[in-house]
């Protein structure tokens, strides 16, 4: 199984903090040595890292948690690679263009059969199912539309295609077409909203922490989904297992919320 | 007008020494402030870094620099800015998936009108004519062949296309799919092959020598391509104006080439 990590902001934010402690499980505080990569939106422009090396241990990891890339959407992605050999071409996010927008994708889980589902437009660069199943989803989106449609019957086509994925294993997904995040938690995305009054937060997996009242604006909003709470002291939920949430500018504009995760402080 | 780098090589090479010449014309040496990019082929692979910023000055420029990523084929492009403002998504290489493939384009010149040729398949992100005139030729190829087709007739259809596109004004192009190196120089795209017996080459831009008999393999041939000689004292070719050049594994395939380039430290 692999990581997500996915930023939505209303305002460029530096996603430098949460980057930290995602790149630990890389191949130090967990199992996911086989890659990662990062894409980092700037309006419809989109920036993305790729490094089949373990995060943990990786240069490029190191620059980026230096060099403060300031996005309102991130997409971010560590892997233990299942299918598909450790290669560069096997790292996400994968990344295509459609009706004239960036569009990235990260997935976390298997899926059984996938690679058998027939392609037209888009084909697959690699080797892994997770690009098969972005590849047919954009497939399915363009043969619909011939251009961006508006948000609400999109995120719809989303939900239902990204439901006859999640048929087939694990789905748990992000999605971005450089405005809306768009996030189906198939068994596990949790989601933190921070906004004002901001307080101050700590690491699971480093011993690092950040007052986000001292570098935060007043009218900031910015969500972070995770596929588990990078912070031990804030109040993580849980995207509802099976559906789909989407995010524009740091908010919620769609979906539904399970229970509250434990606050990590007070269930260890 | 902007500037080019291109490589081809028979092993994974470092092209940081040719890199540092060509980043000190983004706002040193040369006028190319609005920003550079660069694409890195590891086998199917394609990473690239894109910044608006000038790369003399850019953070990510001096980070390549210093770390060095080993490709058989790498395209790079630095910026001055006369069509589309200075943003993230007018940043060249642009990448396109054709085939089961990472295409990546760079494109050094102006072109009049092209924007009003008629796109089917792909869509340009940003507002350059670069990018619309890289849709446009992708769309030509993939209406043609559904798969890769074999090297000869591919090569003879990206030479008509980019004809066609030169007949709009000045088309110096570097473009890949992974493979190969297609080179059109419209009015001006020099090269060199490296291999034994290596020499010492010193940067034009920089005083920085580096003796490649130290560096190099006995039986490694690499090829640089750009818009204007990166060393003195080194004999560039040029490839003949209005044609196209094909390279892979670090040596010409198919192309034609006019006189010897002046060295730079005679001429001077």
């Amino acid at each position: 199984m692999c990581e997500l990590l996915g930023m939505s902001a209303n305002v460029p934010t530096d996603i430098c903090f949460s980057f930290a402690g995602l790149m630990r499980r890389g191949g130090q505080t967990g199992p996911h040595r086989d890659g990662w990569g990062i894409s980092f939106y700037q309006d419809k422009g989109c920036r993305s890292f790729h490094d089949p090396s373990p995060s943990a241990q990786s240069e490029i990891a190191q620059f980026i948690r230096g060099y403060s890339i300031k996005s309102r959407i991130v997409i971010c992605h560590i892997r233990r690679a299942n299918r598909g050999s450790v290669k560069l071409e096997n790292t996400h996010p994968f990344i295509r263009e459609l009706w004239g927008r960036n569009w990235s994708f990260a997935h976390n889980g298997q899926l059984r059969g996938i690679k058998k589902w027939p392609l037209s437009f888009y084909q697959p660069v690699g080797t892994t199912d997770s690009e098969h199943a972005f590849c047919w989803m954009l497939d399915r989106l363009r043969a619909r539309w011939a251009q961006m449609p508006s948000q609400a019957p999109l995120r719809h086509a989303v939900a239902e295609l990204a439901s006859d994925i999640a048929a087939r294993g694990v789905f748990n997904m992000l999605l971005s077409d450089s405005r809306s995040l768009y996030c189906f938690g198939s068994t596990a995305l949790a989601f933190l909203t921070r906004r004002a009054p901001f307080g101050a937060a700590t690491l699971i997996d480093e011993d690092l922490t950040v007052d986000f009242s001292r570098v935060a604006g007043s009218t900031d909003i910015v969500t972070l989904i995770a596929t588990k709470p990078l912070t031990r002291d804030e109040r993580w939920s849980s995207i509802a297992k099976g559906t789909l949430a989407v995010f524009r500018d740091g908010g919620m504009v769609f979906g539904t919320t399970d229970a509250e995760h434990p606050r990590h402080d007070k269930a260890a």
